[in-house]
Parts: C-alpha cells; structure tokens; sequence
C-alpha cells in the first residue's frame, strides 16, 4: 500500500535518525513504503533541508548504483557554544568539590539528554573520517563510548583496569599514572578489536593523560590506528602531558580547595569543530 | 517565519523522538513553528498514527491547561519477538565460550544498535510507570543502563565493587555472590539517588540473583523503591534465587564445555510486555 508523503517524512526521519552514517540505498525506501523513486528523493531533499535549518546534522545523497542516502550528525557552532557554556557552569559548582580536589562528575555522565549532547558533539569532529571503534576505559568514560558510538553508529570497546573472567584472553600495557607516577595496567580483550581498525578514543578527564596514552600503546599491540582523541574535561597540569594532540570540551583551569571554588572554561573543542565545519564547506 | 507542515513533521519527529516521557505542551510548539494551534494538533494526530503503525511507540496528547503531548517509547510484539529470536542466536554461537563456561558478551554489549533495542524493550515494560532512575552495576551493565534510562527519558546510576576517591561518600551494603557463595561489597554514592525515588534495576546477567539482590538491599538503604529488575539473560541455576520476581530477556538453558554448546531460549519478557501491552489498550 502506498504510503503518504506526511508519513514517509516521519518515519524516514526516525529511520536516518537511528541509522547514523549508514548508506541507505534509494530502492530499499522505494519498498518501505511502496512510492516511486522521484517521491523518495523529493522526500530526501526536503529532510535534507530541515535538518540542515535545525542544525540536526546532514542528509547526503550519493549518485549512481552504489549510491543512496547517508545521515551524517553534527552540531552548529552556537549550539555546541550554548551546550558549553550550560555544561561549564555545573562543572563549576561548588558542591562538586570532594576531599583532594576532585571533582564529582557521576551525575552529569549518568544524564541521558547531556550525553547525547556530549556525543554528537565528539562525534561531529569524526564523521567524516573512517572510524571503526570508540575506545575507552572503565567506569566513567563508558556512557560517552557509548553516546559518541551511537552517532558513529559504529561498536565502544572498553578497556579495564581489572579484566574479569568474561573478557577471555586479553592484550594487557603498562602505564604510568601521570598524577600519581604510578605504574598501573590496562587490558582490553583479543577479540574486540580488528587488525587495522581506526579508532578514536575518549574518556570523561584527563590530567597528565598517563591513562590515554595507555589506551594509544593498547591501539599498537592491536595494530589498530588512532583517529583521535577527545576528553569531556582536561585539568591544568603542572607536569608535562604525555599526550598532546586531543580535543577537550571542557577545561578545569583550577581547583581552590580551601575557598571551594572551581574555575571551568571552554577547552579548544570549538576550534576543532571549527576546523571540521570549514572542511565540509 | 512560519514553517511548512513538513518541515514541521520532521523536526517535530525528531525533537519527539530526543525528549521521551517529557510532556511538551501545545505553545512550544506554536512559537517553535509560529504556527496556529490547530495545525500544530493536526501535525501531531499523523505523528501519532505513523508512529503507531510504524511501531515505534505512543503519542499520546493529554488536554487542558497543564496538557501537552508526550512520546512513549515502546516497541510491537513481532518486533521484539524478531529481535530477541535473533539475540538468541548470537547468543548461542559456540565461540562465546570461555573457560569455566562463562559467555563472552562484550561484542553484544558493545554494539550501539542492539543496545538501542535492547533499552526500546525494557523501557517498553516500565513506559506507564513512574520512574526516576535506573541502577545498575559496573561494569557490563552500564551500557544497558543506558540504553533503558535514554528511553525513559531519566538519569542511570551505577553501582560499584570499587567506588572511587571521585564518587564521594558512599552508602555500602554487603552481598553474597550466590554463585560464588563468597561474601562481597558493593557501593553507591550517597548522592546519586534521592530518597523515594522509584528506580528500575538492570544487568547484563543473572545466575544466583545475589548482584541484584545486594542492589535490591542498597534501594533499601536509600529509601528508594523498586519498580522492577530486568536482565539481559538469565542462567539456569541449581540452586535457590534470592530473587523471584524479574524480567529476563533471554535464558540461557545449558552451556556445555566439553561439546561447545550453549543452549539459549527466551526469557519471560515477551509474556511481560504482552501483559504491559493488555493494559495499555
């Protein structure tokens, strides 16, 4: 039975929405709903110019037989701006602040509609790359795996500190902690990444960046290529990074235990997107 | 500028489908669009059919001053019936095995699409109900936390055997691993869950119950009230579970190491959400 126009509109936009990146073949629409092939890429220009108006990311259209359409997530500018700003200020209040000037994070990265935010936003730095895998470590980085993973539409693989019994056999660094010059140990299991996979990492904090550049060591006895890095928050770090190139979207400039005040301001992920946002035009 | 009707069926899907359970009212929408009022519920009364036959959930549209309209996520019979057939299968691939006849999961729980629906069908069971956070425990439950407390549209907490320095003061309560008949921890910071709140416990995996039951007792602790337990799977176990009443999507029958065989059957979930169903209609 043919399918109405309104109708097609609504469930195509579900359908791009749940199947980020994916190249969606024209005829496989012409099926779903029984229309003909110029409804279907009237249909597909109209949702292109909406999500583009709405800044919900882009609706590409690829030509010939192994073509079709292809939902690509992205951010505008003053709506990754705004995000920020909103996101900097809860960093900041004082009631985060525990005993060694840590900060508690937990609520934040355990807020579905933040970390939708937080992953589109990651995500829109890599759309455009070749990404198998988002890599991460146990506990708090995995709701960002997961959210950044979900608009790749690609699988997170999580690194522990602690391999259980159900990983199976697992591939296992050194690292040293760059805050605490500990040595430490990191594994992820054999079988969860590809030879030759690109992937991108991301963690919720990064101080010295001891444990990400654990997480880089792990991708080369995988043989597995780094497409990036990206942290929902950096804190200034006295030492030297062991890590250099990576996004921050936030960063924690200081710490007053004493006086319970946190300084947040924005890290350079504005000037990557930037970056990315040119290149697409 | 006012916006087309298409353009507003395609932001209004989108916006819909990225704020479950929220209740919109009318006037947002008018301002959204300066649209009338009576387009704005015309647009929503083909929302609400679509996603009715598309099965992708309720639209429902309450009257009156504090009315508004509302997406529940929810999912058909045939399709989690589909899903779960399918899920029964990897589950069952003799190469999960692993020594001591545990399953790797990992590739499962990784998977963005899977946890999608995964998270459409447990949420499904608890759409009607009031909930204010679903709890799990580190580490392999958390992706599935996610998932359910995206589509309720409400914040995840996750327990741990190892709280860090950065969660704060914990609330602790001891467990015995029914499997394992050893005497273990488990913590929650103290405030992640508010008193009162009604929360839905999830996890990747269930033999003896003694994970769960330990979060079960911590509910307790923080004067919170359980609405249900759902798990991911659930193993035959010889001897008696410290929980009766749950929710498993899959059943794992047998796991034989010497064949290589691991006989996976559905769970109860399937006679739940028809029951769930029966009270909607």
């Amino acid at each position: 039975m043919k399918v109405r126009r309104s109708d097609r509109l609504i469930d195509m936009t579900s359908y791009l929405l749940d199947h980020p990146r994916e190249l969606i073949s024209l005829p496989f629409f012409v099926r779903r709903y029984d229309s003909a092939k110029s409804s279907i890429s009237e249909d597909l220009a109209i949702i292109k110019r909406t999500f583009n108006t709405r800044g919900l990311g882009r609706v590409q259209t690829l030509p010939g037989a192994a073509g079709g359409v292809q939902y690509l997530p992205g951010v505008s500018q003053s709506g990754a701006t705004d995000f920020l700003g909103m996101m900097a200020l809860k960093l900041a209040e004082k009631e985060r602040l525990l005993p060694g000037g840590y900060l508690y994070l937990s609520d934040l990265l355990g807020n579905p509609t933040y970390l939708r935010m937080i992953g589109r936003l990651i995500a829109a730095l890599y759309v455009d790359q070749q990404v198998d895998a988002v890599m991460t470590v146990a506990t708090k980085g995995i709701p960002i795996a997961q959210s950044v993973a979900t608009c790749l539409g690609v699988p997170f693989v999580i690194v522990r500190r602690d391999a259980k019994i159900t990983e199976g056999a697992t591939v296992s660094v050194n690292y040293v902690s760059a805050s605490s010059s500990r040595i430490e140990k990191m594994e992820l299991s054999k079988r969860s990444l590809p030879e030759g996979a690109n992937v991108v990492i991301v963690d919720d904090f990064m101080k010295g960046g001891g444990t990400i550049h654990g997480m880089h060591d792990l991708l080369k006895e995988f043989e597995a290529e780094l497409v990036g890095i990206t942290v929902f928050a950096e804190a200034t770090f006295a030492g030297q990074r062991v890590e250099t190139e990576y996004t921050s979207l936030l960063n924690v400039v200081a710490v007053d235990t004493h006086a319970s005040e946190i300084k947040v301001e924005l890290g350079n992920y504005l000037d990557k997107l930037a970056a990315v946002t040119s290149d697409q035009a």
